[in-house]
């Protein structure tokens, strides 16, 4: 595409992406409060569970206290705690709790944080070099082992997280931004056109510089992430086991057709890259992120919205090489997945973008966390063959794939990850354009703003969704002068309607738009069908086919074997006769399934069929992310068919 | 079961393994010589091509200077080359040479036999131990890393290349024998009852101790090796991220259903523990190793013989996880394998274990090396969906998992073992028996012994098996009483029968037998139904539902892209038509598919099937052991049905 004329925000948006210009203007948490439903309770659930055992594990760890050793000159290998990458937990946290600090005052949270910044800061070195694990008297220096060291995907966590800081109290005095900026400085003296001429091996700052810039005004944060995207994929990281793919050092980002290697590394690298194309108009670069997203998307995502099918590797797999059982769908890549669609979102206003930050929010961020907010799932199978042992509330998990969700893990990005995704998603639902209001995200909310032209709009959205299909808008004010409200109608909501003030159009996948003055006490009513379908996956993914999925609205279903009739045992045995519908009955959608009993064998190459005989009986199946809450349990999305 | 009372060995067989007691009785080289077709041709590959390759790339790596570096007291962590392990790849080698020069005499080959050896020997310290990576100054301590060091795996692999030369030329003076012995006293000492109450990370001391406590008499040895076999599974190693089960230390071997965690380690120990069980006449732990192979033959190996369904670990997946396209199916695991059902085989003399060991021979084994002998596969996978890049021939890949053939490894365990394994071959052709002999695998051999009642037998076989399913057996001597002839019939091969001296009997699968008083001109011939056959996964292998692959005789077949019609593209979106039969054509088997050409969709998840035509035309399909011989190539297995 062609970049059209920038249009200069006339707000400052708190959110996480700000991007100069595009197609829609993002609504921040000043402008948009979800009030209730799915996502209040989740981020309920965020502020009181999530975020105090996050801190409570950060300082039992001592990625914290590395911090203190660190400003009192005794940090060494040998007492230093964590991975090299620990400091960025901290970092996550801090914007975390920046955003919910953002929306709810609490003096008792503002006061730890406060905290936790001091400590930050004294581990400041006087050029403003940060981090706990490089450069000091026995350490690694500097910069000496940009593949694997994370310096500057810790630097591009401090970035967001003071970001997150300057948007919500631009007035606070407690430090964070200098903190950030100064370090950023130093990464533009150290890694500019004349500096060491390579990049990290986890993208990351890239992102983090841009907002940085954003946020201060300060463009040459901007033209150093300019400098690491055009940078990497030429080779500057060494050649490793995985294949230089794996931090996509293999091909420059321009001219990559899909993401590749590494899915979180992917997905913010493409982020990062987004930010730069649309802060120096290069068309050509968005152009090929855009087409990177869209074979992504076909080609390599799972139903869920999940990336990744590499265990090895936390890699994206081949196209079409989508195996349920061995998805590794990092709860973090699907984090940074959202945030790649969320910039292409605003940069083309295509709702085939929120379609699937929908689909990633319900089906993998809303799985990792459990009910209670205190244990995670890092990879999120579709099909766990083998009841997960429950994992040791009081322990970290060394092992990412723990079949139950863990308290804490050797590498832990993902629960931090979840916490400021989820303490700032009231800034995924609306949008603004020239011409009125884009809602994107369902969910009882409040939206005041003001239209670039000065028009003042409030509103309020009414709504159970995803439970039942209806979502209400009611405008709270009259408008001075007629304004366009959006909504988008995913892409699986064939034969919906909106219906205005009683006068009833249909609806088709896309943005359903209506253009009037608005008034207060119009009420715009937008029905989806939520009723439950049954998905059947494209031929080329092999490990699928011959199965399908129940989806309702935006929710993928799953049969976990502790609904099972007695005696079926695990989900292994099951086949779906998909000629009785499923029935919706509310939170479970229930389905016809037989019982496939395959003899032993001794050998699984038959070439005649198995004997086996089959029982059939009416099953529930549960929301993918409700999954696992009731102990040990086998689980599967995909369900073979008669 | 219960072991049956030993039947002592009147002869000392040239082979590998040489159990005490059991059903059967392995010939050794001595006995057996495969003089032509399918294995013939890769023995001599082996020999001209593949052990040259070897030695000059040990050589070429540093791994035999180490040792060179260890004898003049200048070792250190700086200049010693190659991984951990790579000692063990200079003792395969020496097994590999052992057998080769135990069959065909080549000064040449003896001296560089013997040149390997004066330099390992040098390297041995005075108290007898012998490993360049550890326990010298400014290296770690002896035994200080068990889980990871692979210490005692090279012992082990020391031990099998002493037992090896000890069997070929049991008056040899080079001094490999005492470089094995004086080491393996030393572990019996450091490891014993009352010594370091552990194990290696990576079972193979076990089989290595057991075989040289048989080649020299020393039970000291197999005692040792017995209580290495009762101490792990009892968390005698660190947990690590993999799990315990990595290394098999979660389970006590003779408590364990299945074979899990990494494939190699799991059949190695599973090796050992069969020779454990056989030489101190514990028949529950031989019946728990004979339950684990029963149940990872039936529910874990692929349809090639190959084992290990993830790449992360190199392990086995759960119950029926095979997916064809993330196989791993380690070249090692399947060595490791054929050594455990030869052991089982030996020990129950049921034609199972010799169906598995020939699946894997000419399906695995024979995949790995190229045509020419210098490049291999480390993994195998079943289905390949992007071409492979050409393996630079002069430089050692990083990746086990290159997508064409690669001449070494930075971890280089296969190209060794498959010269091991088929410099040795002969020796698993056939056995003997109280009554008679067994013939399990088909290849043109002679065949001359003496059964425990003197009875002298000499025969000889002719067969073009598989290109044809024709062997024909001849007596060369008149019998003095009648014996006992027992032909393996496969369990594939329905419908076989065999003809003595002009009379038809129908062959059920298992062994046909045939008793009498053999008479040189007799000529007893198995005819085994080889057409190509439609084989059907159980349904509880997900990965590949709703396809079929296609076998004839023993040997799996793929379609490779390079057969494709033009403009068909890659093996992505082929069908097969199975209601037309597959038809035989030599080497090749043609089988109608047609091209499903599915539409370009955004999204691969759609409630309505894909739109897309269809074009059937007759298309070869190639041994597996063949493909990737004609430059990058996509390539499957398993084919899906119309």
């Amino acid at each position: 595409m062609t970049l059209t004329s920038p249009s200069r925000r006339v707000t400052t948006p708190v959110t996480p992406a700000n991007p100069s210009h595009g197609a829609l203007r993002p609504l921040g948490l000043s402008e948009v409060q979800i009030t209730g439903g799915f996502w209040s309770r989740m981020q309920s659930v965020n502020a009181d569970g999530t975020l105090p055992h996050i801190a409570h594990w950060l300082e039992r760890e001592g990625w914290l206290g590395n911090f203190d050793l660190a400003a009192t000159g005794s940090l060494t290998p040998e007492n230093r705690r964590g991975r090299e990458f620990s400091d960025s937990e901290v970092y996550k946290y801090l914007e975390a709790v920046s955003w919910q600090l953002g929306e709810h005052r609490d003096d008792k949270l503002e006061k730890h944080f406060r905290s936790v910044v001091s400590r930050v800061a004294a581990a400041q070195e006087p050029d403003g070099y940060v981090n706990t694990r490089f450069g000091r008297p026995g350490q690694q220096a500097r910069w000496s082992d940009l593949a694997w060291g994370h310096e500057l995907y810790c630097a591009g966590h401090l970035f967001q997280a003071a970001v997150a800081r300057i948007r919500t109290k631009p007035d606070a005095d407690d430090g964070l931004a200098q903190v950030a900026t100064r370090l950023a400085d130093l990464i533009c003296e150290v890694f500019g056109v004349d500096g060491i001429q390579s990049v990290c091996g986890h993208a990351e700052v890239e992102t983090g510089l841009v907002e940085l810039g954003r946020a201060t005004g300060s463009d040459k944060y901007i033209e150093q992430a300019r400098i690491f995207i055009e940078r990497r994929g030429t080779g500057v990281l060494p050649d490793i086991e995985f294949g230089r793919a794996y931090y996509q050092d293999d091909i420059p980002v321009r001219d990559a057709d899909v993401l590749r290697g590494h899915a979180v590394r992917a997905n913010y690298l493409a982020s990062g890259a987004v930010d730069v194309a649309i802060e120096t108009a290069d068309g050509v670069l968005l152009d090929s992120l855009t087409r990177q997203w869209q074979n992504t998307v076909a080609r390599r995502t799972y139903i869920t919205g999940g990336q990744g099918s590499h265990h090895q590797d936390e890699a994206f797999g081949e196209d079409f090489e989508l195996p349920p059982d061995r998805a590794y769908s990092e709860t973090c890549a699907s984090v940074a997945s959202i945030q790649f669609s969320w910039r292409l979102l605003l940069a083309h206003g295509d709702s085939k973008y929120a379609d699937l930050i929908e689909r990633t929010l319900y089906n993998v961020v809303a799985t990792s966390p459990a009910a209670d907010g205190r244990s995670f799932y890092y990879a999120n199978t579709l099909h766990c063959r083998v009841p997960g042992e429950p994992a040791d509330p009081d322990a970290v998990s060394p092992r990412a794939e723990a079949s139950l969700r863990a308290p804490w893990f050797t590498v832990t990005c993902c629960p931090p990850n979840v916490a400021r995704t989820l303490a700032s998603l009231d800034a995924y639902v609306a949008t603004a354009s020239a011409e009125g209001i884009q809602i994107h995200q369902y969910a009882p909310a409040k939206i005041a703003t003001t239209l670039d032209d000065g028009e003042s709009i409030e509103l309020s959205i009414e709504t159970d969704y995803p439970t039942t299909g209806a979502v209400t808008i009611r405008p709270l004010r009259d408008a001075s002068k007629p304004w366009t409200l959006q909504l988008r109608v995913p892409a699986w909501a064939n034969g919906s309607s909106l219906t205005v003030n009683g006068g009833v159009v249909p609806a088709e996948p896309g943005y359903v738009t209506h253009r009037r003055q608005f008034r207060a006490g119009d009420e715009i009513v937008l029905d989806l069908p939520i009723e439950p379908r049954l998905s059947e996956p494209d031929r080329r993914i092999d490990a699928v086919r011959g199965a399908v999925a129940v989806e309702r609205g935006p929710v993928v279903y799953a049969l976990e074997s502790v609904d099972l009739p007695d005696g079926w045992g695990d989900v292994s045995n099951i086949v779906i006769d998909t000629s009785v519908a499923p029935q919706d009955q509310g939170e479970r959608v229930v389905v016809q399934l037989a019982r496939s009993i395959a003899g032993e064998k001794p050998w699984p190459y038959n070439t005649s069929d198995p004997s086996h005989e089959t029982h059939s009986s009416l099953v529930p199946l549960i929301a993918y992310h409700d999954w696992a809450e009731r102990g040990p349990s086998t689980m599967r999305i995909w369900l073979p068919t008669l």
